[in-house]
């Protein structure tokens, strides 16, 4: 649940005053609630962009233009497939930052070397793309919680540390 | 919250057994709540392609080609724009089924002729398009959530009747 403690309200305090700087999300195994959570604070307008919930192949492939040979091999489950799809928001939804999640949210679904609770989740922006790997308990309502929740914080920190870097920048004279 | 007697849980049940039918989503004011429900449901991923949430004007025009002189006359939140987009989600989601939402959460955003709570729910299907039109009661988050839930009954109904015909005139021999 959205309250005011959680990172999408700290999202919005950083961006409802900037002009330019909007988000966007590419998501598979959290289904859309990183979008809709973005989407409860109100004025979410002004920077959030929208989302796509790539959750069949087809999608991953003909809207975000995951190569098939890559959801293939190392599969649509890994750091690399999080990194493009977070990239390929920025680009289809016309966004500066986006995060990205893809995992296991289970109970079905894993295999011998991907286990139920394996989420990547990708985060990018102008400072360039990282990629989080987690491992999460529980069933498949708390692993897609707990991955929300993580997706939302590590856009949120990525957002702040870029507002921060580019006002030491700017802010540098001699 | 999804719970064994929620629409998505018959959505489920109807289309878990099926071979080609899929579903997909559009949405705006319910920012993925109803793509994230549908995944909610163990399984789901045998009918369910994904959603475009299409909060901004850029995503509604670039991702599902709704005519920018629709978004200003009759407007975003309109039945001709919740049309276009479902019928949008089918092709760029390539789904059998869609649904769309379009409305006004609040607590701004109201016009003289469009108050907070007016939401567009649109569904298509092989049978054609409809649109209802909807006046929620409550803030932003009962606004989003009663949104939710009836854009979700809406498609499983949608795809009941369109079973429950198929399967009368497959049946019917002389």
């Amino acid at each position: 649940m959205t309250t005011a403690s959680s990172p999408e309200y700290r999202l919005h305090q950083l961006l409802a005053s900037q002009q330019e700087l909007t988000v966007a999300t590419a998501e598979s195994c959290t289904g859309g609630y990183v979008s809709g959570r973005i989407t409860a604070v109100p004025g979410a307008s002004a920077y959030f962009m929208g989302a796509v919930v790539s959750y069949a192949y087809a999608v991953k492939e003909q809207v975000l233009g995951i190569p098939r040979s890559l959801l293939d091999n190392p599969g649509a489950v890994s750091p690399e497939c999080a990194a493009l799809m977070a990239e390929a928001a920025t680009r289809v939804l016309r966004a500066t930052f986006a995060v990205s999640t893809t995992g296991i949210a289970g109970p079905t679904g894993a295999t011998r070397r991907k286990p139920v609770g394996l989420v990547y989740i990708g985060v990018t922006g102008p400072s360039g793309t990282q990629v989080e790997e987690h491992v999460f308990p529980g069933d498949r309502q708390q692993v897609t919680d707990a991955a929300t929740e993580r997706a939302l914080t590590l856009l949120t920190e990525t957002v702040a540390d870029y507002l921060t870097t580019n006002a030491s920048s700017s802010g540098v004279t001699s």
